[in-house]
């Protein structure tokens, strides 16, 4: 929903957060209801890493589904860049494998480097189709006014910038960012009575991985990202091909490529090719990240779940701020959010 | 339901947690269900301080309602006792009000030794009391295999033990406890394939506060669990007077004289005089703590909301090991969590 609320109808609130402020408030969730002037509504604390405010919205959503609250609120938060860098490096770090990657050197950008170099190797797959992930989600950030970096970027910008970790470019990767974001959900029936344009979720999926990617059989599938998926699609009874838009978790960007085959818009090894031809930009066949994406909009880790949905229930609307951005007529759309290098996942579908 | 089931019938899991081994593992619930064989089923760590696997079995109880899942598991960990000294006092200080109360230097057993004073003062109520309710509590637990501490204490003992904070001692206060609690949930017309004597989930309320005790209206009730226990009371349709047993949250023992009144057991400032005459021991009118409660039994933290419901689950099923501690002919149970002191607080009512 999306009109006027008076806050006290809501029964009942999910706030994703890895740790947010580098974990020095605790009991995080009463904390920000009683901050906002609602102290006595139950609220808890959701930390499912970077797929947190997606498990947020998942059990708000469920709440209304078991008939206990007819109005919840799905919330994400993350404080990361007042945060000593070392800091935020050990928080994200941990919320991976830790016996098996990080205690061995290794970080995040340096098991999506595998993945990628993994699934360049097994798909004959070039740089330039990551370099064009990012340009495409710099252009669409660029015209999102809640973006964290509202500028484009060039191919070549992108492949010349300084390496992370090869094959991964800092415009490989998405940025350290401060943010929160909130959906209201309430039970169908009840829609019309707080705006003329209700968006549906009609399914929800979720899955776990090993977290160490050495335990996955196929480094290039995040399988629990395709679990996910294939629940959130039978709920929903639509087939990939009838998606319009869906918003994916491009911590970096071989990870969009991932998510393409893992949502059913590209065949295994295919996604490449799908960027390639433009068909995951705003006016192509399945657009893609049209609100920028991790990479350009920001990751605020607990918070990026939900931003992923106010993007799409505000396309849905056709009410996407700057109107180049609107991709027109959209009625269907998904959100898939991945939790570390994919632990956990999270696949939410939405219909206008 | 207790009885014997193939682990991958259960659907999804909810994993409460604080910060089990000081948060040098992340991404936690995924990492448990992988270390069970069980990778691939949606988990998530779910974090309301000391009531964090209430909240968990809230949820995986939500999830079985909405008719999303059918067999579902809640759970609860936290390693406590290998961790140096100062990361237990960080990790469990800051579950309270950072800002007004750590920052100023007092912690929970500062926190609720307020409260015990304002509770004495109002209410005339003598520090044997206290120290009577830890009698009960060590008595129960000395019957408990499962209890972390299985000897009986005097009242002398209890009175003259090392003073924390004024009116509180160390034996009015709960331990350092590791520990891990797991209950599994089933749709009511399934439980009968899996137990003879399933137990019934007819209650669920929850709520929170301000986290800050100075911000509330009154320092001698804890006004979350009171809220959840009007909640589980209306959806269970049964009255205080109809509970045949009840666990609840004695991190301190004033707490524990607070809960009798939040749950009804007692009238406003007369919880004192329940445990004076014995009301709460096994084979009283209501007997409290039957398992040891946190006091005896232990408090591992995000671990005790789970433990809490198992005891009561054995009790209502007539099989509490050693007989002495088995309430007789119980029919309907109440559990009762608080995290922090008081932010949040979550209660159920079970009947056989």
């Amino acid at each position: 929903m999306d009109g006027s609320i008076d806050p006290k109808e809501i029964k009942e609130a999910w706030i994703g957060s890895l740790k947010t402020g580098g974990a020095q408030l605790g009991n995080l969730a009463p904390l920000l209801i009683e901050q906002v002037g609602l102290a006595g509504m139950p609220a808890c604390s959701i930390e499912n890493a970077c797929s947190s405010s997606a498990y947020a919205f998942r059990y708000a959503y469920m709440a209304i589904k078991s008939g206990i609250c007819d109005i919840t609120l799905a919330g994400g938060v993350e404080k990361m860049n007042d945060l000593p860098r070392e800091r935020n490096r050990y928080w994200l770090g941990v919320s991976g494998d830790v016996e098996w990657e990080r205690l061995a050197g290794t970080n995040f950008p340096g098991v999506y480097a595998m993945m990628a170099l993994r699934y360049m190797h097994e798909h004959g797959m070039k740089r330039e189709r990551l370099a064009e992930v990012a340009v495409k989600n710099h252009k669409n950030g660029a015209r999102n006014p809640d973006a964290q970096f509202r500028s484009e970027i060039s191919l070549e910008r992108a492949l010349r910038a300084p390496m992370l970790a090869y094959p991964l470019t800092v415009f490989d990767s998405c940025p350290i960012t401060d943010g929160a974001a909130v959906a209201i959900l309430c039970r169908g029936d009840l829609a019309s009575k707080y705006t003329d344009t209700p968006i549906r979720v009609i399914g929800s999926g979720a899955a776990s991985d090993y977290l160490a990617i050495h335990d996955r059989k196929d480094l290039t599938t995040v399988a629990a990202a395709q679990k996910a998926a294939d629940e959130a699609y039978k709920q929903a009874g639509v087939k990939p091909k009838e998606v319009d838009l869906a918003e994916v978790h491009d911590c970096f960007t071989i990870a969009e490529i991932m998510a393409y085959e893992n949502c059913g818009f590209a065949g295994k090894g295919k996604g490449g090719e799908l960027i390639k031809n433009g068909e995951t930009e705003i006016g192509g066949k399945i657009p893609v990240n049209a609100g920028g994406g991790l990479k350009s909009k920001g990751h605020p880790i607990g918070a990026t779940g939900v931003s992923q949905i106010y993007e799409v229930v505000k396309q849905l609307k056709g009410e996407a701020r700057e109107k180049t951005r609107q991709v027109k007529g959209a009625e269907i759309g998904l959100t898939h959010s991945v939790g570390g290098s994919g632990g956990s996942a999270c696949v939410h579908i939405f219909r206008r």
